[in-house]
């Protein structure tokens, strides 16, 4: 397995970044299966599912395996603190909604900038790569939804794999030109925020296909 | 990859244990397809993803590839014949009705001791091996719902989950304080089965969220 | 990783059928998409899905990672043209209709010979290489319809999985026997294609389970 060639300063960046972005995906697991009156174990199911299964497909398809939510405890842990708090404190959570898409903006940059670098990082062109970010930010997301029998949120509402996209063409672009990693990751988390923040609050969506 | 410093006992048990799960998450998923009125077809892919889903998870999450079930046909032969028995023989087994449970509680002991086994085994820290043990048992489970569109009962149903934790937990202790393995897993196997039967025959269940 | 030790002009062969595959049923995921009204995001990850999800989880089984699908461009650009053709011209494909099953059942008899022959060149034994023929040929479609929340129609629906089986078991006894693999491959391919499209025009379907 090849080391990850990150600068020091990058890793502990999005290590940081990444255990939030983990917690809150966690919580939007957690309150989800509160809502649909799962127990304890259900809600814990649903944190994990939600704030790992991103990643975990990721390591999995760039063979980094055991997937570092299995060998770094911090994740486990995060995921499973977001589900207690879910359970015993969805009301306010509920109450916050807009706090709470924030955050879940904040996670959706940072899992797309970080599943990026580490699919370039393992050798991946820059088209599998892109494809890998918006796997990683989505996944979560995806799996959390399949397994209460939804349609996932995400193939048929606001502009929010095509944030993450955009988080994935920031990084790419940044390594191709030589740009510095740290403020590229930056830029390129802040760019996937501020697009799915704004979209969500002026009600932008993506195009339907013409005709229906 | 490691090879799996167990003991041959164990393994032997452990292989016995494993395959007679196979078989009774195999029925498992049969006879649901059969109730869904699926063709052959459908019976036996049910049967495959319930008896195999689990553990094909954990050897793709600890990097044991090919799985376990893919190298040793015996695996796909337990899984295939739980098919076909469910598919000419599905009345006297809806019949049967609590004996199926408690065969399906034995296999959630086995999977659950022997998923946590193994997940040591490559090198796991307790808490990732023992969320991998609850994957190996209930996986299946999950993915065999999943595929008729129906949100898994283990998600809201029962001490199901909760059990095969039991189950890792006792076989992580035994480990930490050097216990010999075999009655460990026995034991860890034992607990199991015998909280998810007296659960279901007792009605317990795991609590939900204050206020919902 | 073993390299595949396949002569050149099967190879060759297998790619550009292999590609052809992808994006029949990157066609299949896209207009189904449309149909559900979901927008332009949504219609290109049901392309990627069922087009490449079969492979995935075949190259993930045998431990070919990263994937095919991932390493050349030339699937995923396949996979996502289909999504882009199936958004503007979902009309006159959907009016084709027999066409489309014609060119599905292509891609079905490619998949499954494509799996069958990388799963035993891998070195896995003839029934689980078959097993993984048919998760191959009926992966993605599994995948397509329960992202949309449906119950795979591979499992309740004429002889689908069944025809990619027959696929498989094709190439096995040609590789048992000694045959010349392209003629095997050329042959595998048009038996599942000719059993599927007939079985569609008459109408035939697997058995169900009697007293159902």
């Amino acid at each position: 397995m090849p080391t990850i060639p990150m600068p020091n300063d990058l890793s502990t960046l999005l290590m940081v970044m990444d255990l939030i972005g983990v917690f809150v995906f966690g919580l939007s697991g957690g309150t989800l299966a509160v809502r649909k009156r799962l127990d304890i174990f259900g809600v814990l199911v649903l944190s994990l599912a939600a704030a790992l299964a991103g990643g975990v497909f990721r390591d999995l398809l760039i063979g980094a395996v055991p997937p570092a939510s299995l060998r770094d405890e911090r994740y486990l842990l995060a995921a499973l603190a977001a589900g207690f708090v879910a359970f015993f404190f969805h009301r306010p959570i509920n109450r916050l909604g807009k706090p709470v898409m924030v955050l879940d903006a904040a996670g959706l940059g940072l899992f797309a900038v970080a599943g990026c670098g580490k699919a370039l990082a393992f050798g991946l062109a820059p088209l599998p790569a892109a494809l890998l970010a918006v796997l990683t930010a989505c996944g979560g997301g995806v799996m959390r939804d399949l397994l209460v029998a939804e349609v996932p949120r995400v193939l048929c509402e606001e502009i929010y794999a095509m944030a993450a996209l955009l988080g994935a063409i920031i990084v790419i672009a940044g390594q191709h030109l030589g740009l510095p990693p740290v403020p590229v990751a930056v830029a390129g988390a802040t760019a996937v925020f501020v697009l799915r923040v704004v979209s969500v609050l002026r009600g932008w969506s993506a195009p339907r296909a013409p005709g229906t």
